[in-house]
């Protein structure tokens, strides 16, 4: 039976300002060995699938600095903090990337660890139903992005060629996809 | 059109062992302007969804340091390098953390980037059809590890519960999901 391992130490040993790294000694409760554990904390992410009146999603097509190429992915970003609702925060970086909004709240989809070996944070995912075009997108400095409509039949055509290989998107088409909502 | 980042410098800033954090600068196309970004890289990852001959799907559960709690996932781990191939190494983690395997090639669903924001590395994704318990599991001094057998329609409920939200467990399950493998 797996137990939770009792943290004994817990220390900032880098800090990247988007995340900071940690050193942390846990106790195997099936050895009683103490191991240290280098985990990430930084703010949630957000993930929004956006479906038009039509069916169509709206995507993202953005360079991407750890994998050094293009990439093609549902928007979504950087939770702002315990002042931002996550899903005004979602809102936000819908219409920030790609200008697209709704009238309708915004639903949950599921909270997911992105890493959990890895990754102390978690990312939130929303569907956000009959969205429509209705300011220009604000890409901040750090971003140069393409908004791309899709139908669904082509997204999967997409993910087939490999061209939607971001795994939050498609962790997040998949929970959308077992839920029956595209 | 996004067009990519030339990139400036990139240097090691923290080494973690099992991952090294690199600032890169790199130059915006559109602004011309120099930003930093932080990019961790390490081991490829592999992820391998096992299918015995009843259709019932093999997991995992452990406990995960970034998160601190138990996860229920499809088995996995890292890539060791150039020496191995990736469905070796699928293979491989697979017997190391249940014990089962196939007689049968495993196929290759997707080759994702884990988060092409921050991480340099990819993952890769397998099916492993007709998997069999074989020999006793052998898990590494820094993992405790159970066995769990779920049939298709139980994943769907742990999903739905939340049970199942690691985002790599996802993104593989609608891999296959969206490619009719299960």
């Amino acid at each position: 039976m797996t137990r939770p391992w009792p943290l004994l130490q817990s220390h900032p040993v880098f800090d990247a300002g988007v995340f900071r790294v940690f050193r942390d000694r846990a106790q195997s409760p099936r050895t009683g060995q103490a191991r240290d554990f280098h985990v990430l904390h930084m703010a949630d992410w957000l993930s929004v699938l956006p479906l038009t009146t039509s069916g169509q999603v709206v995507m993202v097509r953005q360079y991407r600095h750890g994998s050094r190429r293009d990439s093609l992915e549902l928007p979504g970003g950087l939770h702002d903090g315990i002042d931002e609702q996550p899903d005004r925060g979602a809102a936000r970086e819908l219409a920030e990337e790609t200008g697209y909004a709704t009238d309708e709240p915004l639903q949950i989809l599921g909270v997911l660890h992105p890493q959990p070996a890895l990754l102390a944070n978690r990312a939130w995912i929303y569907l956000a139903r009959n969205v429509s075009h209705r300011t220009p997108p604000r890409p901040d400095a750090g971003e140069d992005i393409d908004v791309v409509l899709l139908d669904a039949a082509e997204i999967g055509s997409r993910i087939a060629s490999g061209e939607i290989d971001n795994a939050m998107t498609l962790a997040a088409l998949g929970l959308a996809r077992i839920g029956g909502h595209f």
